[in-house]
């Protein structure tokens, strides 16, 4: 009797998929904003031991032409899921992967990793499109970061 | 190029639209269970003042032979978004149109609604198959109420 | 400019007006239901020092014929604005004119005072219909009261 | 029996009517301060799903010679109720919207919006006059975001 | 130039003074109700280092014919500021003097003591007037008990 | 150089492996004791859509004569990863198949599902032993169930 | 039998009233240090609407030869208790009486309103002595505010 | 130039060491009592990977004849610190180990372990002296239990 | 029984004693660091109503040849437990007097004070060596100042 | 019939072991980016009294071209366990260390212990390689400290 909805399956790809981001045309091209994208579950896994890591994922980028399409990027996000590498390569890959589609003016990638035995690891990347701007906007907010600084406490969420 | 998602719109009803409810079969009809709903996103208007009013809904209840289709659930609740109707009696029409759909042995409907200038006014209903069993359990339930009782800190959920 | 809005001044009384308090019939008096006002806002003055007293106050009732009018209710709080009163005598007012207006199955009020000098007051008081069921219901809550159990913390508001 | 109150039906529009927005003189054009809103109960539609949508909307600004008049901007605001727009546009409009009706020193927009299947959206739009002061103002604003950094944690306000 | 006020100081006894507690007939003795008292700022010696102790003291009652004064019990707890006692001592005679005091139906005292070297002590005293249903009462609360149920979150207060 | 620490891959199976789960004798079978699972980073995929689920699962049960060995529990939980079932259904597999391995007096299994679009569903299920004693706590424990109320709040861990 | 305290009266202006500010001198003109005074409990009327409006008020300032008395500063804040004026004019009010009384090298005030209806308004001003130093450190906390920034999440005050 | 303090080392055990613990005579054994005490550093080592495990450990008891001295419980507790043991044989032993040393009317211990590779353990165990009055409230007590219910959030301590 | 500890009593002063204050060489005089003491349980009394005073004290400062010894410091705060002073004299006094001891590169001092009757006050004083970098560090410190900051949540301690 | 597993004991060593620390090549070192670990669960001996002390341990660094083994760290920072230092000198020869080890672009440790008798102490150390531009950025971060600021609370992991 479930008619009315007609839930479609999303054909999710079994590991890392960078070509499914998708992009589309900035309309504010001329007008600098900040766009954050949280991806409150991300898992991959573990490239020593074979083990699920789990970690919410902060994703904050200034547009120049382009902007990622947030469905495709959702997909390629979970496209991690079964996917073996270390913390910090995952945040840079998700870094360079979404420069390397927008080519925005500034983008930068903070992971969250829950623990593992009594240690936690959060890793921060970011590049700029090496314009004399933002690449001082670089510098400083590397100068200024601290562990968590360019997340948000999800308890604000609801 | 936004190609690989295909977004289809769901045919959103404009107003309160109780016959959009689905069911399907419980298939552990022998052993209680609880299931939780909740609607961290519920609107209705003031019909007095024409104003939105805000909520979280949370929904209880346990089942007997039916289940309520979770989609349709949220596409029902959904419906109460251009509606006129008071906090008491929203959360009552969610109780009874519940009911009337899935005959579970048990339900129960709380709303945490937003203030209004300094005053918050949170209702609670329940419903039982009236078997003996049953509404003792909504007596008791009834007896130790306190406000956002059968509900959760929503902090928890990420 | 402000031509849109049409505020009307309400008119506010100056000191303790039980008076002001209005019903109307209880669309379900045959099935149970408790409602909850939160009064975020609650200032009185202190009959020792005269200084103002701040409080959230808490009212659960179970309803029988009648209901309170919720504005009502809200200009009838506000007029302990000028008024002074000790803490516990503030609820018990409150307590025994919501029940004189409306006759509820049952009814409690809870205050939460802000400190004064490192001590903090809380006051909380019940009435019931007399009936068997409801007198019992009085006994148990206060049985199981604890300070503050039967409001709620109200950073889950929003 | 509801004489005391007099509830009048605002006329809310039935869509996104930036024409409602009224203004008034600042008094206190000499001497620079920032005016805070938060609307913690924005919602519209998503023009993909035509799902709800829903958010914390904070405007920070620094008045020139005109204010946006408080309940005009809620009417304004709530008209985005049955309107379809992609987040970052919602956003957008409601800053270039209050730019041209008071055209201040120095506006900024803010949307917290809850996620969406494991993935949540916060977009930030500035503008300033174009003078030197309030452009550096918006620069610096811009290099130091992080998300939810212009708004605050709502538990704080009870 | 400090005019206005007119501090005039109490006179704060030295050490511990059970003989300042005053008392006041209740107004309410045919009608239960409960009466908490928070002092969020106890503190006493230890008898075996000399070093300062810090608490917070909940006093939760039901009074009979008496009701203790407020601010002669507020002197009264900082009567213990240089005496040397137990946790475990302190709250025991905190609940003997208030039930010698006002002979209440029921009276309990939680005392939340700050930590020592990575141990905290909470001792929980109460005292009924040993008719059965103020005896049961004790009982049930006493099977009941959690560490800081009979208190509250203090991040509540403001 | 990676030498000292000799990091062995479990081999994680690649779907729902109950098999994998493996008990030990209870050295206590004659005194009750409760002992709770959490498992902060449960995942499954949704039948109907294919996209990734996310949840706590709070595992409680009273043993009897065996025990679950928990790095087998985790590597059974973590067999979920790939697997398509709805909330309910996962739940309720995860407690027939401890069930089933133990034959404890008792075991209740709660998962709190992060929400999609606007709805969060949190299943409970339990089983007794069936004898007296347990399937009274089993309906005790039902009759008292609200929603999260057999889990925590995970912010007390660190 | 309440004779140990001799709680007098304090006399209460009944409506808005700068004259009851006092000062002293600052002992340590030579050093700059900060002053901070929060009122929790500040209350005054809708001009509109004669509604009650709340807010917790936030003064920070550097003194320069002289200090506001405390008591004399709640007195001043509580005579709005009945006074008319929009959330911005109290602000701007406060800030310009106490800049008057004090002569200070910089005061800034912010008020935390309740929301009215899903809208809060956080109004922030300031004034320097007009030197250089105290008119750039006006300048940069200008540019960096964000709201609530210069007040504390109350929950940390017990 | 350290000469004030003279810190004496005292001579902590190497490892587990339960003849450290010392009791003294309960000074109110007519009168039940429960006192609590919270190890917040509580570490022993995983006897399977030799791995620190840490934990919150609760203690609840009812005294009768006599009660453990808390300086004595700390260095007991404290000897766990090199001990190799299972966490709910580390709970089990301390629980034992308490009963043998103080025959209390009633005692319980509940751990709250930190978590391991996404899973969390916490065990609960209690002992009565085996009288009608205490065997009835253990089995209330592990009836109504929920993860951490006998302990308390730490964010209360300061 | 008690023998095992040999609890001896510090000879905790009367009153206000900087004579106690000691200091030991700084090992690390070349390399800049900072050294912060939290003094949660921070008592003094009113020098105008006699009545206590609570504050959490924080104390940040950049040692250069010497430091404080902690226990000293600790016996130091404690001497204020029966001395009549200012907030702000308290916090300034606690600077000058820590300066004076250790002569610091730099030293702030922080005073949380817990409300009286609706304002609560917050002193913050800092002193540098004269240096032009420490100077500068305390002029750019005190710019940036909110209630608070230079202390922190003690909800994070455990 | 715990077969599955295999686990294996690791070699902890039994008292301060720097020698364990292990490093491998950046493959990034090019483009700067911080890495934090987080040790949840530190413990050393107070040199003093030979009691545990116990710690959050934050760790933030900029590698140039090696990076410090995480599993090795862990087994590192776990050789304290038995190791008998003041909290100042953990911190410092955790810094010296790990900038011996990796001769990182900047390093920083900061340690969170908890209180001991009502006084808690924090200490800070961070290094650079000496360049000037991580030479100012040491300073710059040094200049802004606040207690536990290059921390996070940890609250939010779960
Ligand atoms: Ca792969
Ligand atoms: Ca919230
Ligand atoms: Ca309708
Ligand atoms: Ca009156
Ligand atoms: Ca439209
Ligand atoms: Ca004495
Ligand atoms: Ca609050
Ligand atoms: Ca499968
Ligand atoms: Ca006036
Ligand atoms: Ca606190
Ligand atoms: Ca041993
Ligand atoms: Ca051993
Ligand atoms: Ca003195
Ligand atoms: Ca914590
Ligand atoms: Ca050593
Ligand atoms: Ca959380």
């Amino acid at each position: 009797s479930v008619s009315l909805l007609g839930n479609t399956k999303t054909n999710y790809p079994e590991t890392y998929a960078p070509e499914v981001l998708e992009k589309f045309p900035n309309k504010h091209p001329d007008n600098d904003a900040w766009t954050t994208f949280v991806c409150t579950e991300f898992t991959s896994l573990c490239p020593m031991t074979g083990q699920p890591d789990f970690a919410k994922i902060f994703i904050n980028y200034i547009a120049d032409k382009d902007m990622v399409e947030s469905k495709s990027l959702k997909i390629y996000l979970f496209s991690f899921r079964n996917h073996g590498d270390f913390h910090e390569d995952c945040v840079q890959k998700i870094c360079k992967d979404l420069f390397k589609l927008m080519k925005p003016k500034y983008i930068e990638v903070q992971g969250d990793f829950t623990p593992r035995g009594g240690i936690a690891i959060f890793p921060y990347a970011s590049m700029s499109n090496g314009s004399k701007k933002y690449e001082a906007m670089k510098d400083a907010r590397m100068a200024n970061y601290s562990p968590g600084k360019y997340g948000m406490d999800l308890a604000r969420l609801y």
